[in-house]
């Protein structure tokens, strides 16, 4: 495709300026790799748009040339997703990170999609705002929308899915839709807000979102509870869902996951299964719901429960806890991550992990064990030596087992992550004849195959 | 028809039995109406399957002889959703009302799509749960998934589509799929509960539902403040909502409800614009709620606000709100309801009913406006003299304008009650080039359009 891809960069730079079209070996190599161990693949160009008119022209112009789209935020997939296996051009929305409007009295922000969660926040924060979904990484809010990311508070504000109210998005006949409205409510028409969130760039791209927010509560209380065993913990957290008590944060951090959090992040917490909890309401009901838990954790064999009354301990402790993953990557120089990433029945959680903890270490791997225990959502993460095939293996049997008894129970393969190329494998076993749904939606929205193709649906490869 | 519609008579009694099919008049026409003014037309036949198994066959059958289906659950829509225009086969699904499973740790409850809201929570007393959906009408979970249908409490737990974990759904090449799966989240493949929930009965046909519950609140407290405006009641929901105040329901009752309700329920309300509120928590929390909601109310003029600390009082009190579209019907004998549902993004809420309310007058219309406002979605419910042309031409003109200004603001035409016929001719205006997606999905799932045809989706007539 060399002359092509000659006449592609004339007509590209038709539409868009100089600066924004680049077939340079580093940007390329920029965009040909996310957070993961998934293998690199370079796009043979990067372009930096900068409105929505811009994208429908590069859409254009793909559809002439049968070029494969791969829409790029930050990077910071983890099982693949912005990577271009079949190339041609991906499409950067660097440029375009404004938030572009505040309905502080609607609670509802306007953002372009290359806005980072935390810029939005701090932004947010001159109107007493937040946006909830924080999965850790700072990754643009166009790529969690893709991915339908959630994380620490999901269990109290919801998903990424949850929170989007109308998606402006380019389809591949270069139109221009809305998927929702402003509205907190609607039953008018299908439900294409969430048939979008979560596509990962397959069904038409994204160039605009309005997302719901909320008001930073009244009061917020952080705490740490240590438990003699993971099986202890979990179900401590079971115990607390069913009593009703709101809680708004409750993270799972095994013994490995401290340690590393603590050579990282210079702390000294206990290096035993550790819950860190977050509760948002009232000082009086706050004070209720903080000792009806602390009743609880005891008669799970809580070893020890600390409050965190400082703002500034309690953001350290959160900041320990979102640090994670790069502690262990900074622990493991020169290896690559792998998280499992499975969601289950919070009754089938404690029976998971412990089926995980097994599984590591039969396998012979060292991995931690981590998660959003309050929705069912755990993960193993594991450093991986990319240069050791058998060791890549062994983490390959490691993820397949945990998805099969996910699978087995009720769960999902993917419960944040999403599946890019690393769960494509098992969509057929986990939606059976619902793949079928999907496969025709995508035919019919995207005949070509030409939105980030070849991934969620994947023939090729299946358990 | 007539030789096809003996055929399937008989290919249909091979699968079902003879009771579980059939051409009488008065069973038709039962199946012929909704509780709304749209006009009647019945089907050819109603039959009742009582397994999945027979739902497949059924739609096996309507492939072979190209006829519609409609799926029905107790036919309280009120956009003529339920109404089979195409004629056909309508299938009854009222000897599907199965609880199948109540999964207590999990909240999760499995049941058949022809089970109805109030005998779900009888049953999920038992175990200290509740289905947080109340639209009011006791209508089947099937129609509420299928409408996407909220009401009073979704202010704090969310809508249908919230509450819907999976769905097994026949598809229109009889294959049986399952939507969803038992976990809290997920991001594997498209969202299918999404899409389903609201497709009226127009992408496929439910035959069993896994719901989110909930723990019955510790503590909930029920309010009545009355105001001496509309204007001051909504701005008072307004300032409630951006105190962060978790309110579980508020409703808005106007005077001409009130009325209707007093004759109704025998009661003795004020009859002045009322917010109807409750409060679910812990007992502190809830007392300083409420402390809170008290300053707020009197800063907005309230007249008298009553807590009703005693349960029954506080049934009465909500009985008396879901009472009132039936208070209207006894109220106005002969008549058949018209009801408008747009919701707002709430900052434009105030504006909205103060144009309805001039609307109504202006075009010399008697009815109420009450709603779900804490979701910016309120209703004007009127009763029309369906022999006089004149009054149904005025009363389609007052939603019009209603639908119409509710668009201007970012808003949509239906709020909780769906498209049915009802809305059809909104859909271009809200959705624009969003419709053609719609139409794809449709095609790509139904070629031949069978399903509940020419609902939701319809070129022929538009505003």
């Amino acid at each position: 495709m060399e002359t092509d891809s000659m006449n592609i960069v004339h007509a590209l730079k038709k539409v868009l300026s100089e600066q924004q079209v680049s077939a340079n070996q580093s940007v390329r190599e920029l965009h040909g790799r996310d957070e993961s161990y998934h293998r690199e693949s370079l796009p043979d160009l990067v372009v930096f748009p900068e409105t929505t008119k811009q994208v429908s022209e590069i859409v254009n112009l793909a559809n002439k040339f049968k070029v494969p789209l791969v829409p790029f935020g930050l990077g910071t997939s983890l099982e693949g997703h912005v990577i271009p296996y079949e190339h041609g051009i991906t499409i950067d929305f660097s440029r375009m990170n404004k938030i572009v409007e505040v309905r502080e009295k609607d609670f509802l922000v306007r953002v372009q999609p290359g806005v980072t969660r935390t810029q939005l926040n701090k932004e947010l924060k001159k109107y007493g705002l937040f946006f909830s979904v924080d999965p850790g990484a700072d990754a643009t809010l166009g790529g969690m929308a893709a991915t339908n990311a959630s994380g620490t508070t999901s269990v109290k504000y919801g998903v990424m899915r949850d929170q989007v109210r109308d998606l402006e998005v380019v389809l591949a006949d270069r139109s221009i839709i809305h998927t929702g409205n402003l509205a907190a409510k609607s039953s008018s028409g299908y439900h294409l807000n969430g048939l979008f969130v979560g596509s990962e760039g397959t069904l038409g791209i994204f160039t605009e979102l309005t997302l719901r927010v909320y008001g930073i509560p009244e009061h917020i209380m952080a705490a740490r509870a240590s438990f003699p065993s993971l099986n202890d913990a979990v179900e401590a957290v079971v115990s607390i869902l069913q009593s009703g008590v709101p809680i708004a944060r409750v993270e799972l951090v095994d013994e490995n996951s401290i340690r590393q959090v603590n050579l990282y992040s210079e702390t000294s917490y206990s290096e035993t299964p550790t819950l860190f909890l977050e509760f948002h309401g009232n000082e009086a009901g706050l004070k209720q719901d903080i000792e009806f838990t602390t009743e609880i954790v005891e008669e799970h064999f809580c070893l020890d429960i600390q409050f965190e009354t400082e703002n500034a301990t309690s953001n350290r402790l959160w900041e320990a806890r979102h640090n994670l993953a790069y502690a262990f990557i900074h622990g493991h120089p020169g290896k690559k991550m792998m998280v499992t990433d499975v969601c289950l029945p919070i009754s089938k959680l404690s029976g998971a992990i412990s089926h995980a903890r097994e599984a590591v270490d039969s396998l012979g791997l060292t991995g931690g064990i981590l998660g959003h225990v309050g929705d069912g959502n755990y993960h193993v993460l594991l450093m991986i030596d990319m240069s050791n095939p058998e060791e890549i293996k062994r983490a390959e049997q490691l993820n397949e087992k945990i998805v099969l008894y996910a699978l087995e129970q009720g769960g999902t393969c993917t419960g944040e992550h999403g599946v890019g190329v690393g769960k494509q494998k098992y969509q057929q076993k986990e939606h059976g004849l619902a793949l079928v749904v999907m496969e025709k939606i995508k035919k019919a929205l995207d005949p070509d195959n030409l939105f980030n193709p070849n991934k969620i649906l994947n023939k090729n490869e299946r358990v």
